[in-house]
């Protein structure tokens, strides 16, 4: 189903090769102002590709003119408390003809012929990145019921590999989020960390999750890593990046993610066709080097939306 | 809520502290035969600790005589479609007095006192490790059903921390599901990734998860880790382990987790009491070193429900 | 929530001050033809008007143009399995100032206060019957499913209450879904009865749910009521209304459904304004007169969705 | 799927057959002081019968001694937010041999065939109405929550049908539901009216539900049904039944739910075995001759169930 969230929930529709792609926001508390022009710049941050490690001039030319428009759940600028439902038009819809007839290596084609027993395209395009143009939105919602609170999600890249001319680079993306109040999340199985992990592992390329230390925890002993407090409640470390036991304690919450490099290529790779018979898939001209920057809107909207999710339940 | 999964789906209750532990396995699949002694066996593996990096004589003497009794959904040995009660008896119930009065750092007491007002002890226990035991037993039940498609799950520890007498260490487990299927999971928000890294973050300690390459896909080149297929749909590599877009391609499914160490250690820590005053946490005589081996089956079963529940959605 | 369904799903927005209400259908099997001339029809027999028991003239001359236009989810006439988005432009939304200052008798205006605080008409109008138009179009996409396997839904008015000039008048639906398989629901919570129950009471001014003989089942001795098999498992009768213990039988499936006076009239009621003044709620002059005719699509669209859900689980 | 209810959530399981029945009540608040002799007067009332048309000496004699015994969420007599873990057990557990080759009539063991392939009896008796104590507890602690409010809930048999030795009789019950506040509950899908409608028609025998009205209103006009309110939001009837677009309005609850005749009889019914060759089934000489009063504490249970769920929406 294309329905994320429990109290605050995004429900998705569109391809990329059909006229608009959008969503409903459900959940949304009445009287908070949608700010569109902050929803339109998050929108912009997806779009755009700043970042290129491959210094190929082309690279920062590609546009998405991706123009939000709001057109239920909103009156006099603010929400009624009824969903709010947006669409995107699609500029540039036509279907990609050439990519039709081979499976594109690491990405979706061979899984979903072997779960829906057609193509991505034959769908229209629509388990394409561009899907993520719609969690941007709903994570800008998010945010701004989340500013009422003064929490704020930021997620920066740490790290991106170094890669050749018409390679793709895999990245490591950090993002912390701050002032969520102590006893936010559930001690079973419906955690905080455990909702952040679905919720950044639901991004396309992303293999890898972490909550404050994370892999390096693994490597620590006991009494390196508890962080113990002092007087007022004050913890003295944040190694548990901001949840235990499934529960905000207060602190930030510092969570990671790792990005494989982005399946298309600038140059050529072998393959198969649907009928299984070796084939080539041809390397692309217009691609981007490395998810970052453009995924970091992204994470960050994930984040936001389950935090929100959270604060409709503890702010109802 | 206390319930984990959507088709397949174990609701569990009890405190350590109590009479009893125990679940209700629902969505089983009718004419499952349930072999006891293997609920029993894997019970038994998360029961005892082997492992001992601190050398320490007396860790392995500590024992949890988790006996398991289901009561209901089976009928002549086998299963009938009702849901599956279960109880396993606490044999030494009786409440920690000790720990009562202060803040166990790193643990759940500072964010249980926040989340509702109370400490653990006064909800008798009911969020401690004892109640994996509950996982382990859903998670059996899954297995016996899995193994109808030759479906076979196994963790092992990877790595553990060295750590000297008295301290406790962190670990990475590493988990392999083999023979599901091509096309299980979803593409969008309930991908099996999503769904197996949310599982397993809900593990007390747990702070990572990886999936294939993981954190390594991030340093890699796209040349380097497009999983390529040849003639008849034959991977060459499985650098995605075996999940890509949220859906099963056939292979291996390869997952990781990272483990925090255990918050209590042998030596005394410092910490708060209840009101915010400096206090010290005692040091435990009986605690384990890791989470490791204990962690293993619980490991197992996390993984093993999330492929049931897809087992229910594609052989119904 | 604004969701109706659980693996078949509607979710729907828009006010009917604001520019369009719409709909989001997932859960969709792929390669269904979507006939959008039927759709169309559907909805045309929830716009206009045709009974009239009060014969005035201008009864008949209201008109809403309903326009569907699917935007996504549909490639080449037929579904992909992506969710279908729909919208339907309104032509005349100007917000009814006048109805705003008072409470409107028996109708939403009062319970909208006390839960939202503040009116409906500050909502842009969210919960008026408008909103029924997507239930429509939900069900049409229902029965365009159900119809591949034979499954016809019908509903038509039994009786309308007598009433003079100006009043409104109350009126029994039955519904009979015809061609369902047996087997079909759930023995315990989530019978077929309980899903359809549910569903019709959703519908504004439904009040009563019956199922078979429904209420006269009360008044009625085991020996005449027993709907007993003879050779072949043929059923002699259909008391039980084609539903036992939440299950399907194969036969009929009957329904009926009561719905109270619409509470606008054409003459003048004592109300109270939002402080608890007395007030006068000043009659309409363009009202229906009875929910029939227009509320048999609504019927009939709500009876689709939960069978469709069914049609889901089962033909998956 | 064997849970009922979103936020306050009872799992059950167990066969008539087996060793006992129980059930697992999650999302009940902490600090409900849990009145064991309430829970198992409440268990009593519902298995005794009282009511006998017939006339029949040992219709009274019949007992099923379901004795309560909580197993978990409770210290010292208070829920502690854990999940309350309860059983009960069956006394007298043989199955039921002579019943085992033929269909009953108009009850559930054809449906059941259709659905699973196989018996009740096989699955030692999971579907019978004993589940139904179950509920009772559930409504039972549901109740103990609600009287923190002043919440009462009250069924009676409102009629019974007049029948001849031997025969079951149908019955309708009313139940009034007091001191909810205003604002509870949805105005689109999940209205207080559908869920009630859902929860009553859910317990065995139930064919039809009525609010306020009901299909009396079918026969009003506008002028007479319409619930006018008077200074300071006094209404002057209460024809909706306390609910108005699936929000409570403060009044009465007010609902009625029809019961078609036990379909076991004290004499013998034609019908088929399991191969659909003519046979008879055998009068019995212990069943009751309605489903009242028995009935009465689950339609209560049902009620307080749902209106509990709301209770955990509003006072988190």
């Amino acid at each position: 189903m294309n329905t994320f969230g429990t109290h605050f929930r995004l429900t998705d529709f569109g391809e990329t090769h059909g006229e608009c792609i959008g969503g409903v926001i459900d959940g949304c508390p009445a009287g908070i102002r949608i700010d569109t022009e902050f929803v339109q710049k998050e929108l912009d941050r997806r779009a755009h590709t700043v970042y290129d490690t491959a210094k190929t001039a082309d690279c920062n030319t590609r546009r998405e003119p991706d123009k939000i428009r709001f057109i239920s759940g909103i009156y006099e600028g603010k929400t009624t408390g009824a969903p709010l439902a947006f669409l995107i038009a699609n500029v540039d819809a036509k279907v990609n003809e050439s990519a039709n007839h081979v499976l594109k290596p690491s990405h979706n084609s061979f899984v979903l012929k072997e779960k829906f027993g057609h193509t991505c395209n034959e769908q229209g395009g629509r388990f394409s990145a561009r899907q993520t143009a719609c969690r941007v939105v709903g994570g800008a919602v998010a945010k701004l019921i989340l500013q009422t609170l003064g929490i704020t999600i930021t997620a920066e890249a740490e790290s991106i590999a170094e890669v050749n001319d018409g390679d793709t680079a895999g990245a490591v993306v950090s993002c912390v989020i701050r002032n969520v109040p102590a006893g936010w999340g559930d001690p079973t199985y419906d955690g905080l960390d455990s909702q952040l992990a679905a919720a950044l592992l639901s991004i396309p390329t992303c293999k890898g999750f972490e909550i404050g230390e994370g892999f390096r925890a693994a490597a620590m002993c006991g009494s390196q890593y508890n962080d113990t407090q002092t007087t007022g409640f004050v913890f003295r470390s944040n190694h548990d990046g901001g949840v235990q036991s499934g529960i905000s304690n207060g602190q930030d919450i510092v969570i990671r993610a790792a990005f494989k490099p982005i399946p298309t290529l600038r140059f050529d790779q072998p393959t198969i066709d649907y009928e299984g018979n070796p084939a080539t898939y041809t390397g692309s001209t217009r691609n981007d080097t490395s998810v970052v920057p453009r995924v970091l809107p992204v994470v960050e909207a994930m984040a936001a939306m389950v935090i929100a999710d959270q604060f409709i339940i503890h702010n109802s």
